[in-house]
């Protein structure tokens, strides 16, 4: 359980905005991983400075490429996010990888972006990489990760890679906060095919077989097949571009700069097309809205009047003594009374 | 528009609840029809009488099998209804067809459950066929339609069909309200399987081409094949029955009595799996908690000092001047304060 109001995580030294954003703006990591700690914090005095860092960050965000990556444990997803930030760093972008992964709790902190695992991009001065912020919701979790996202770009980030490896609903989080999709799949005995979670293959904008090398080549054609038959029949997509089914070796870096490229001529298209700014706005407002909803359902379910007899009225409606309408209009009035 | 409190529906005639409500439960169809006329008034005092009547008929719903089916105009809905309905009242069953179209208004009603698209099923006693009710929202016209199950159910219909053209939400909201659902489909011209409104191949239970005779059973058998492996990378369904892809004339009654087979087939897995009662009661809870979430929702975005400052915070948002979540700490706090 968190604390009501921890102590305040910058008590030690003498906190000083003004000069933390200066030296976050000039691109110094140590700057930016000290604001994106500041966001984290639980203390009502970080997150009133939190949230004055953000306003000053705000004007310079919203200029990177979003990259949004899933794929269960074992799919490869830090060695092909490795060989696809390389390539990244290579064109002259800079490279920050953060996480969502609701699963990690305040304690034990996320294994996704874990920095041992990505040794070539950890060493690079063009590449950040920082673990999913522990919560203990999705919209928790999910907030802190939109807000570091505006400080890298305030950084100079130009290239951000959300990944999550899928738990509850992670993906419709790191979709609705990402430029492109990519679903990172696995042909043969690490990831299973059939089955594909609900609602993920129509979320992706390409799909990319990984360790398509030596025995696993055979499945990996096979697997891209599959894909190219189901998305044949699945709704296209509001942007027009055709949903590639790709195959890449991460390990090899075998086709990983073919996914890059497609990315990049992707955000070409989508750039001149205006849909690129227009799904921004877009994904501000579903926030803002989303963010609503999950406040007003958390003012209501936990009004005490209403969180001692919502379970009364359960009973009611599974007893067929009221209508499930009938039940929400009754709590809706008992809620109203008790405001 | 609806008037704030128009005519009783019942003012000309001496309204005993309690008569009408036994004549129902004898099965009188007039009577049937008059108490769903009742629950499709706008008038607050009819409101008041339904709330009774349904509070009446609650115990004896519940009993049916609710069948969902969706599929755009020209699929041949009507005609595959009409010869299932047949195979249904020939096994003792009686029906009832009901329909969901949110995009009929008030005045024009629905095209949906034409009775003079009927012909065979509209001649039966064993058959009843009602309009989709009008009204301005999905959810007034979820809520009459299932509002109506109950009735039916009560009068004692023991195969109840909603059927919808999928306009908006309007899948989501018959899946939420049925035990089966059929996505009804066709090869060739009329309806384009590229292309499938997103998430419905998810919802179906079972996808059935229809009108696959003549010159079109080639393309049909084709669309067959294409369901199936899409089919096959989706997620199994939680009642772990195989979604089997069908082809059906309904026109020659061909196939129609396996897909009726099927769904008794169905039907008997999930009484005796113990599904069939646990999907009622997750469908009930969750039109608790969805019509909450619509209450919560219309209770904020009418609220006066809401209204007048939305659109003020969404440009705040789009012009980079706070973020999402900050405008949605601040709209919250602005409702608060004005309630």
């Amino acid at each position: 359980m968190e604390h009501l109001n921890p102590k305040p995580f910058f008590r030690k030294q003498k906190f000083d905005l003004a000069s933390l954003f200066n030296s976050l703006r000039n691109g110094d990591i140590s700057s930016l991983s000290r604001a994106i700690t500041l966001i984290e914090s639980t203390n009502q005095n970080d997150l009133e400075q939190a949230g004055k860092l953000l306003q000053l960050a705000l004007p310079y965000s919203g200029k990177s490429f979003r990259l949004g990556i899933t794929g269960v444990p074992g799919v490869g997803k830090s060695t092909f996010i490795e060989a696809l930030g390389q390539h990244s760093i290579r064109s002259g972008k800079k490279v920050a990888v953060l996480a969502i992964d609701p699963s990690s709790s305040i304690t034990k902190g996320s294994i996704l972006g874990d920095k041992t695992r990505m040794e070539e991009l950890v060493k690079s001065d063009q590449a950040f990489i920082r673990p999913s912020p522990a919560g203990e919701t999705l919209g928790g979790v999910a907030r802190k990760t939109r807000e570091a996202i505006i400080l890298c770009e305030a950084a100079g980030f130009d290239f951000i890679i959300i990944e999550t490896v899928g738990v509850g609903q992670s993906e419709t989080a790191v979709h609705s906060m990402t430029d492109f999709f990519l679903l990172l799949k696995l042909a043969g005995a690490g990831d299973n095919l059939q089955g594909i979670k609900r609602g993920i293959m129509e979320m992706a904008d390409t799909v990319v077989i990984n360790k398509a090398d030596g025995e696993n080549l055979k499945a990996a054609k096979h697997a891209r097949q599959e894909f190219k038959n189901a998305l044949h029949i699945l709704p296209s997509k509001q942007h027009k571009q055709e949903v590639k089914v790709m195959m890449c070796s991460g390990l090899n870096d075998d086709g990983v700069l073919e996914v890059f490229d497609l990315i990049n001529e992707y955000h070409q298209h989508v750039q001149q097309s205006g849909y690129f700014n227009s799904k921004r706005e877009q994904q501000d407002i579903y926030w803002l809205k989303n963010t609503i909803d999950d406040k007003l359902k958390a003012l209501f379910y936990n009004q005490s009047a209403v969180a001692d007899s919502y379970q009364v009225y359960v009973d009611k409606v599974i007893s067929k003594e009221m209508t499930p309408y009938q039940a929400a209009d009754q709590l809706i009035n008992l809620y109203q009374r008790s405001i």
